[in-house]
């Protein structure tokens, strides 16, 4: 079997992967090669007395609700409590280029040939080419080896755009919801689809935080989890509240996000009964949201990412706030959100997007 | 190795097969197990007066351009004449509610565990279970044995719309242009990607007419092949052209356009340096085009296909009229392709479509 861990780790500089997590970091062991050049961002949620173990040679920082106290203040109010939405304390401590989030039940999956995936390198490789919003090519990515650009292709549109997001893909327990785990409880992913496809302009996707990858100077500031978790109605909807904002942000700004190849292997799936209880405000509200994010559209003076989500934020208010107060909570936390993110990163604060906003179609 | 021909073919006495061809069709001999069971409809192209030899035990018909302008009378001019464009007419004769259609270079391709690949049954497959244009699924289509909508997934889009169109790929030749074909003449895909998915809503992209199957009734009037080849200025933009006008008109009256499974193994690249007179139009024009489908709209009023199509013509006059005075003959064309449509097929011109336009996004 040919070794999948390439000589020189890719970008180990500039990427930070992010876990967050409430146990012992075992699950490093199996991605030991692949992870140890890099430096990892630990979000420990719940009791923050508790020790989590890292088994050791792994580079980490580590972050408990008093260290997220302690360095927000009051603006900590903006990350989630008891939810793995506190990872994205981790995306706005961080000071890389890259960010890589994974869940600490995910392991290495194998390609059907029995090779050892690695998925970190197949989500540099996705971020570092670029993305083809604006028309579909129908051998999916065309930067990939041995393929290209179809007939009917505009040539004009064959540089692509930069790619800001990597969404990878899971073998053995699909992200279901809890209806579907309830109703498909033996269900497993056996299926690996050897493709990785732009999500056009314009569509919305169900973003999933256990396996994904973001450049962070592109989106960063977008990729907020949400409140979700302690003392809100709602859990469960943080990676996919990132993901509508984020998609309506990168349409607008011409960037790109990428779905498909990495795939990791999911090894349990959370109890469909609590998970019901969690999603079950997020499984009548989204009937709402989709429209809302589908129909959003931002100004030209939105320029970089913070203007959109501050933008976006006041959308959230005029038109999700009738639904529950919850979101009007939600609108504030994303301002706030965005200050810390400022606090923090003063340089990207009054940075303008590469681009500017995309052409309008 | 287990046969992959169904003991009762699908839809026997409902689809027909068509294929546009100027030589012998030997090719259908490793056709046989799957097509024999169904009516071919054979469009010769070129010199009438040629024999073209079918082999034993199929059942088919076959229209040379004699008979085209017998039947057509002078609305025949709407059929172009040494193109494969002229398989359009195979469609407006159909009786059937499904059409498959192939080229005569196109054989049975393999999947990664050798098994031949049924194309049609898969098309069937897509053709028979429902779209999903408005939202993404990660997990490809779900509803595929063994999958299903992820986590995030509205519950009210799950039901999915009615499909009108399959898309297919190709093994060995991919379908490139000439400028890619001369710049990688020994590309080949061998990448075998083990999933169909829904063209996103608003998303155009690049319909090859190699491997293709659509539903008659729901979408037929739209599959015009358009003015290439003899005469005109342009070719290897019939299938292009289609795609176009039948995604704009599908995404206005919320129908599915699907695209990846089956495969076939395409087995002949055609000459660069012809496909480059055909094309140099073409890839100057559709730099236009483009933009023109991204942004058409159709009124409410555009209540079946039909309408849709005189009202995308009516648009094809007054928007691309300008780039060349070819656009004004095509449009013209696409009124006369419509008006031959309704005279074979009286039932289909006051058909109003099943579902009307599909609510405003």
């Amino acid at each position: 079997m040919a070794s999948s861990v390439p000589s020189t780790p890719l970008l180990k500089d500039e990427l930070d992967i992010v876990i967050p997590t409430i146990r012992n970091l075992d699950f490093l062991e199996m991605w030991r090669p692949y992870f140890q050049p890099y430096h990892l961002i630990i979000v420990q949620d719940g009791d923050p007395s508790r020790t989590i173990k890292v088994p050791d040679g792994f580079d980490y920082e580590l972050y408990n609700r008093n260290d997220i106290n302690r360095i927000l203040g009051p603006k900590a109010s903006c990350i989630s409590f008891k939810d793995s939405a506190c990872r994205c304390f981790g995306y706005m401590v961080s000071k890389k280029k890259y960010i890589f989030t994974i869940d600490d039940d995910c392991f290495v999956a194998k390609d059907p040939s029995g090779k050892e995936i690695n998925a970190l390198a197949q989500h540099i490789k996705n971020l570092l080419s670029p993305s083809t919003p604006f028309f579909f090519n129908t051998l999916y990515d065309p930067y990939r080896e041995g393929t290209d650009f179809v007939r009917g292709y505009p040539f004009s549109l064959r540089e692509g755009v930069p790619t800001a997001v990597s969404h990878g893909l899971w073998l053995n327990i699909p992200d279901y919801d809890a209806p579907t785990q309830l109703v498909k409880p033996m269900e497993r992913n056996t299926r690996y689809v050897d493709a990785v496809l732009t999500i056009p302009k314009g569509t919305l996707f169900p973003m999933c935080g256990m396996n994904l990858a973001f450049d962070r100077e592109l989106i960063g500031p977008a990729m907020y989890f949400g409140l979700m978790g302690d003392g809100q109605p709602i859990g469960r909807y943080d990676d996919m509240w990132a993901g509508w904002c984020t998609k309506v942000i990168c349409d607008h700004l011409g960037l790109g996000v990428k779905t498909g190849l990495p795939y990791i292997w999911h090894s349990k799936a959370s109890n469909p009964f609590v998970n019901l209880k969690k999603e079950y405000n997020g499984i009548f509200w989204q009937e709402e949201l989709i429209p809302f994010f589908q129909s959003a559209t931002l100004t030209k003076d939105c320029t970089n990412v913070q203007k959109c989500y501050i933008e976006l934020s006041k959308q959230v208010k005029a038109k999700l706030g009738k639904i529950d107060p919850y979101f009007n909570k939600l609108s504030e936390a994303m301002v706030t959100w965005i200050e810390a993110w400022d606090e923090l990163n003063p340089s990207s604060a009054s940075a303008e997007a590469a681009n500017g906003p995309a052409k309008a179609k």
